[in-house]
């Protein structure tokens, strides 16, 4: 028992969110650091959350058309460059590599930052006429920024892992359309998987994606007041194919300069999950991404030792639509292995003693509320699928009334600063300019904007008091 | 129909393997080439079968207890080279990263080469106690050796795709049959799924991975006479627990050094699938592994298109164990699209046209053999999957009786010779020592050993005439 004093978290998420988060990240073991600086390992149990969402992504993907592909690792610097806008955003950031065994490279290679210049170097070669249009691809990789702020597991890494999206369409229209079915996918994925609710929009010109037309993103809301960007879907127009000299032969035999797109989501969501969703006690994954559904824990006792853990995987062999795990540990008492599962999120706990057996039940615990309630075993399975459910709901409308009480409307600069400072979310007007944005940043010690609500000119700029272009939310951020 | 000109392949494949390879790549548009020097681009239709693998040994991992994590890309130079005879093995294929950004790196990062190095230092702080153990942990990843042979989509790229598998157990014996456990799904994946016969054994001390103890292989036949290394099970012994101080208290409340094993197999199958199987007509991806089981082609009339169209979705539709495509394309003849699909590999053809639908009935046409047959529709489910069944059988079949036709055992160094230089697999007495195997390669042009069939000291080398150590089979290789 020597493990017990350091399993549970010694702060609460209330006092200090971020020194809860560490802990939870590590004593779920969900992530650990490695000896390479900003980079982490992903470990087994949140790994298995990754799959989880690769699946369920993945899948979506598939049913609308798309194909999975992989592109090097590598960008020459030659193509990194082309277009100029891209460039600009992601040099800064850029790992490079330069020599291979002992010999120096002829020309250094870009580690992908993100891959709209290696793809589109094949996508010149690939499409040619209507015929190969849309060109509907995707990729699961690992990206590296090598950003200077402070990192912080899953959040803020050098090295991640994430899906891109690059298609190539016809037309202006099919483009638009895609960045905006590939949002509400998104959507779908966080709100009805992940459970969390999320704010979608356009971003800013100050804020879009370096080489894009214009970007929709969805914007999370975190305990501390700071939102986190969980995806985005980006129209490149015309951009990268002029760049990169994409074109097709129309149906009117004439060539035309095809309309494109790319969007991503990352392991960062996984540090959203940890934030919206954990409590005093750790972890709490959503039931359906969770790698594991419910631990049956027995309470082991000599005389009916043998008995118990026979009914236990007489249980777990008839809940097959479930992955359930019997905790046979006996090293480890119930208590312990109490603790140890709620810390790691596991959705059920299905305690089995031997009075339960005698009454052919369980104690069903839900790791959400607390609530325990003794379950007849022949009535599990269905009581299962119920509150499995009900904690999917339950997680989804807590965190969702937490981000509609945070989200303020504000009509002046003072109530905006209080709001900042609050820790909630202004929704203002908004003037657009560059400069105006900046100067917020400044004067609220952080506030960026999120994404746009509503294009609405019916109002004056919070900020510079000019005639506003939108609505739009605006708080501190990952 | 300007494209029919350059669909098929101009050459065949007993007369120039090494450019039908490239065609069959090329215009089943499985890979392409990029920019970056000896790195591809793996596209949707080898993607697709790459994934398809995954599943399949995935899912085999799992139900053997094994968890996916994944760990960064990047090994600090002070990690790579704390295992001695590791480094010495992998430096001179490293890219190394020097800079980011602006910024000249303290310490230059290699990216993994395979990961024992940087994975291992995670495992000296995650084993602690017997209670650990086994730990038995696998990841798909990216991996980057930049060798300076001519690369070969999919068989040599300086990127390429992999799982590595890194475990840790309390004893030798455990570990020992790890590797033997892994060595047997492999040869489950490529003999019963990929359709591809392998020699299994030991490789010698010359030819083992650079800080194993041993290695076991998976050794492929192609049909050029040289052989394709498929996958490699090492014990590492106590190698790199050692380098990495890592240790475990036992039941016993000692400190002991724990045993590991890694082992690997990667999208170079991909290379061996296209070679074994492929014919003069293109691609034969076997119906295990396949991404489309059966492709529809509607023979459309303007008279009956819509019927036959309509028809075509039913029969889709009832084939709901399979991946159905129908090629409803109008631009293109049938012929066209039958030559398209054959030379893409996808194992039946179902050919539907207006007197077929009289008849309530469709074509059925094999891609391995060519044979067609007209089918009832309402038996077609079953007479799918017999066909499909047939196909993987046959096309192991034909791949394990020319592996067989192929291996000669001889006796004498002339007649080593003479069977090297007929492209075949000598199996010969060879006394084990690295100097006369560096001869053997030397004087033959190339053939190095590929795997020791059984220790027998009965016989005496082929080459030095000293006692042998083993009969051991030697190729030239991929």
């Amino acid at each position: 028992m020597a493990k017990k004093q350091t399993l549970g978290l010694n702060v609460k998420k209330n006092d200090n969110l971020s020194e809860w988060y560490t802990q939870v990240v590590q004593k779920a073991e969900l992530a650990d650091y490695s000896s390479v600086s900003g980079c982490m390992v992903l470990r087994p149990n949140s790994y298995a959350i990754w799959e989880n969402i690769q699946k369920i992504f993945d899948s979506m993907l598939k049913k609308t058309g798309h194909k999975n592909a992989y592109f090097p690792l590598f960008i020459p610097e030659h193509l990194l460059i082309k277009e100029k806008e891209h460039v600009k955003g992601f040099a800064p950031e850029v790992a490079w590599v330069t020599h291979a065994g002992n010999t120096k490279m002829k020309e250094r290679l870009a580690i992908r930052p993100t891959s709209e210049t290696i793809i589109n170097e094949s996508y010149a070669k690939w499409v040619r006429s209507w015929r190969d249009l849309p060109l509907l691809i995707n990729q699961w990789c690992n990206i590296v920024r090598w950003e200077f702020k402070y990192p912080k597991p899953f959040l803020r890494t050098r090295e991640f892992l994430w899906q891109e999206g690059h298609t190539v369409h016809a037309t202006e229209k099919e483009a638009d359309k895609e960045v905006m079915d590939i949002l509400s996918m998104y959507k779908d994925l966080m709100e009805n998987y992940l459970a969390i609710p999320v704010l979608t929009g356009k971003k800013t010109e100050k804020e879009k994606f370096a080489g894009a037309v214009y970007t929709m993103a969805l914007e999370a809301f975190m305990p501390d007041g700071k939102a986190l960007q969980m995806g985005t879907s980006h129209m490149l127009g015309q951009n990268f194919a002029k760049a990169f000299k994409i074109k097709f032969l129309g149906k009117d035999e004439k060539y035309h300069i095809p309309w494109q797109t790319s969007w991503g989501i990352s392991t960062r969501m996984i540090g959203a999950i940890i934030m919206v969703h954990g409590d005093d006690n750790g972890l709490i994954i959503p039931p359906k991404i969770a790698p594991i559904h419910a631990v049956i824990v027995p309470i082991l006792f000599d005389k009916s030792k043998e008995k118990i853990l026979k009914k236990a995987e007489e249980i777990k062999n008839k809940l097959k639509d479930y992955n359930i795990e019997i905790d046979k540990r006996e090293e480890y008492s119930p208590g312990w292995k109490f603790h140890e599962w709620e810390l790691k999120g596991v959705p059920l706990r299905i305690e089995l003693g031997p009075r339960d057996l005698e009454k052919n039940q369980v104690v069903l615990v839900r790791r959400d509320t607390g609530e325990k309630n003794s379950v007849k075993i022949k009535k599990l399975n269905k009581k299962i699928k119920q509150t499995l459910d009900k904690i999917q709901k339950n997680l989804f409308t807590k965190a969702k009334s937490f981000l509609n009480k945070n989200i303020v409307e504000v009509n002046n600069w003072k109530d905006f600063l209080k709001a900042i400072k609050a820790k909630k979310i202004p929704k203002a007007f908004f003037c657009g300019e560059k400069e105006c944005e900046d100067l917020i940043k400044f004067e609220s010690d952080g506030a960026t904007s999120r994404c746009i609500e509503s294009n609405k000119e019916a109002g004056k700029c919070i900020k510079c008091n000019k005639k506003a272009k939108y609505k739009i939310y605006f708080s501190k951020s990952y």
